[in-house]
């Protein structure tokens, strides 16, 4: 996927996923840094209606299969550092 | 949810998520810092059959409602620092 691609087509998520990956919903998730190939399935999976979900279902019905492959390399290329818990 | 009790009940989960909530295969999602309500119903929704994978749906059948509690309370509470896209 082509990450600047991602980035401008991610302007349909942040309301929800922020652009830079944060949630601003409780019942939306952070993508900052979000395993890619996850990404992909879980945008799929929206689309094709295997996964549901009241925004998503309608959302991704937009998204061509390049659209899904650069939001998920946009967002998996967010670099995230993790403090290991104690 | 408790997170110590979550940390205990997550030695289930780390061969896929990792202890410190960062994936270790392809199709499993990070879950470093992921948002609670979030976590929670994903676990929800794997145990309940209204959404499906072929490890979690398994998994998550396992799970009381505290277990979920206590996950969703241990993964969300592990800091994580975004480096914002540039």
């Amino acid at each position: 996927g082509d990450a600047k691609a991602g980035r401008a087509k991610a302007v349909g998520c942040q309301a929800c996923h922020g652009l830079d990956g944060l949630s601003k919903l409780p019942d939306a998730p952070n993508l900052a840094g979000q395993v890619e190939p996850y990404l992909v399935k879980a945008l799929t999976e929206f689309r094709n209606g295997t996964r549901k979900n009241e925004v998503m279902s309608v959302a991704a019905q937009d998204l061509t299969d390049a659209d899904i492959e650069n939001l998920a390399a946009y967002y998996s290329g967010i670099q995230i550092d993790v403090i290991p818990p104690g």
